[in-house]
């Protein structure tokens, strides 16, 4: 619990909604300053270990819950490089053991929903981390052309095809309780970063989570991700990304989005050119044309080490500064629930 | 800790060696009367999943590791679970979870037996569990008809050819230090029960271990098995396991033997002869033979669920009353490293 208790007395019960590394690193810089966090967290990941899982186990794909676990997890180094650790031999190779670990108690425990709820305890996490839905779902692109492509690693290869909308195969079933309850008593709900198409936007596709985030007391940030992603968001300014979520959302639902304005170096630059990502630019006339009347916080978030990630403190301390400073305008969130 | 605290005032400290799921029973049963337990245990398994990890990623065969770490942990029943689940899906079909931990351990901390010390952590382990050796070493069994098999897979299967002596190949690195001094700090040295040849006595091969235990002030127990294994001890009496035993250790050097005298269900023993093994009997006329000088405990130790296992609690109780009398009529081991 860092600066925040210098503000306010109790710290804020934030809700992050998303999936990947982005949300992640987000995580770990948030749980510093509070432990009433709820992560509701994307399940349509079909690539790589989670989807070799999901097809041979028939469970749902456990990557970034695995990911968000471990931000959260409080059970010290060597746990943590355990659960993030792949294997790189035999028939096990590219396994990662977290994801064998939720699969082994998806087993055990009899369903996902109480396997995650039993990793949350094992991994002493901060908060707590919840499946945004337990319908085995996939996603499915519908692109400026007409056309569809089906899955998250089909869509990420549909280079040069704009997607304009996403949606659910087969339609989920409505988010839970435990959920929209976190949504309804939140003091702040953060979506992002992450995959825009991919990790963000499906949870907003779940029914009933779109109408709680809405009518929610909670102050509502988005933070725009860092890079372009090539065949999702390829080309894409921070613009464009409000743009997409809120197409897929509620008019005036944010009261304030991040973006990044650090520099990113020539080495990175380059790097991510030959994948195709480049940094993600402001596109200040389009915000202007979509009429954005919340606010726009630019701040420096780049971590750049062999990728370029959100940086976890700064990200958390502008999503925090910015969230004392609306309550410091308008009151803090009036909560029906409490 | 339960009736043993009503005799004396600190427990005992134990060291058992040994190793497969006899040596778990063992360590479940001690640890609720005492948490200095040392459990030294066997890795040469070369069979099922160990066997493959053991191939595969080249590191010691963690399966006898997991039984008794998980013997030993508090960390509630889900967890055990977890650890003793064996995956049947996929390529990962066959694999035990907590030998995949125990593997991916192994390349995070970078040696087996980090490895091994990390999970000791991690489970909550009551006492420590050790590994025998590091030394990746394979059983060679010498047979009466001058022939050998290798491997404790191949020994299991060498169905009519009795041993005569077992060996280490290649000889192993001696014994740790933190084994020695277990054994020369230990209140009671327990061997048994398990697989004699596979699980006790290759112990006793590595350099240090065999004259430690001799010159340890400990009282010293052996545990014989209760049913006969096939290819390794078909037809053998109690008599004809602690000669085995004796052939490979030192003369006198045990306090007493604890044999079962319970019935096996007419049931257990049908399903056990299909595969060769029967209840082992006393051997009278050959204990009498052999001149065995020490005490011979005889009690009903049966535990016959689906397969017939040492009862925890009774053979925990039967050892630590036995220990008991010989300490009232001794007095308690001197040791001099205190």
């Amino acid at each position: 619990m860092k600066f925040i208790t210098k503000f306010i007395k109790r710290p804020p019960s934030i809700v992050a909604i998303g999936g990947g590394t982005g949300m992640a690193s987000l995580l770990r810089g948030l749980k510093e300053h509070t432990d009433k966090i709820t992560a509701v967290v994307t399940v349509a990941d079909d690539g790589g270990s989670s989807g070799r899982l999901r097809k041979d186990f028939d469970i749902l794909p456990p990557g970034d819950i695995r990911n968000c676990l471990v931000a959260l997890a409080d059970v010290g180094p060597v746990l943590e490089e355990l659960f993030q650790y792949r294997f790189t031999e035999s028939d096990l190779r590219g396994h990662s053991f977290g994801n064998l670990f939720l699969a082994a108690l998806t087993r055990i425990t009899g369903d996902f929903s109480k396997a995650v709820e039993e990793a949350n305890r094992i991994l002493n996490v901060r908060g707590r981390v919840l499946p945004a839905t337990l319908t085995k779902v996939a996603l499915v692109a519908h692109h400026s052309d007409g056309t569809k492509s089906t899955g998250e690693s089909l869509i990420g290869r549909g280079r040069g095809k704009w997607i304009e909308r996403i949606s659910l195969k087969p339609e989920p079933e409505p988010a839970s309780k435990e959920i929209i309850n976190a949504i309804e008593g939140a003091d702040m709900i953060v979506l992002g970063p992450g995959s825009l198409y991919t990790s963000v936007i499906p949870n907003l596709l779940i029914s009933g989570i779109l109408p709680a985030i809405a009518d929610a007391p909670a102050i509502k940030a988005y933070v725009c991700n860092i890079m372009t992603q090539p065949g999702e968001t390829g080309g894409y300014t921070a613009a464009d990304h409000v743009d997409a979520l809120l197409r897929h959302a509620t008019p005036n639902m944010l009261d304030f989005a991040v973006f990044n304005n650090g520099q990113i170096s020539e080495k990175m630059r380059l790097k991510y050119a030959q994948e195709g990502a480049e940094p993600v630019i402001k596109g200040e006339e389009k915000l202007k044309k979509l009429g954005v009347k919340f606010r726009i916080v630019e701040t420096d978030l780049v971590n750049a080490d062999n990728v370029v990630r959100h940086d976890s403190a700064r990200l958390a301390e502008a999503l925090l500064t910015t969230y004392l400073d609306i309550v410091k305008e308008r009151g803090k969130p009036q909560k029906s629930a409490g």
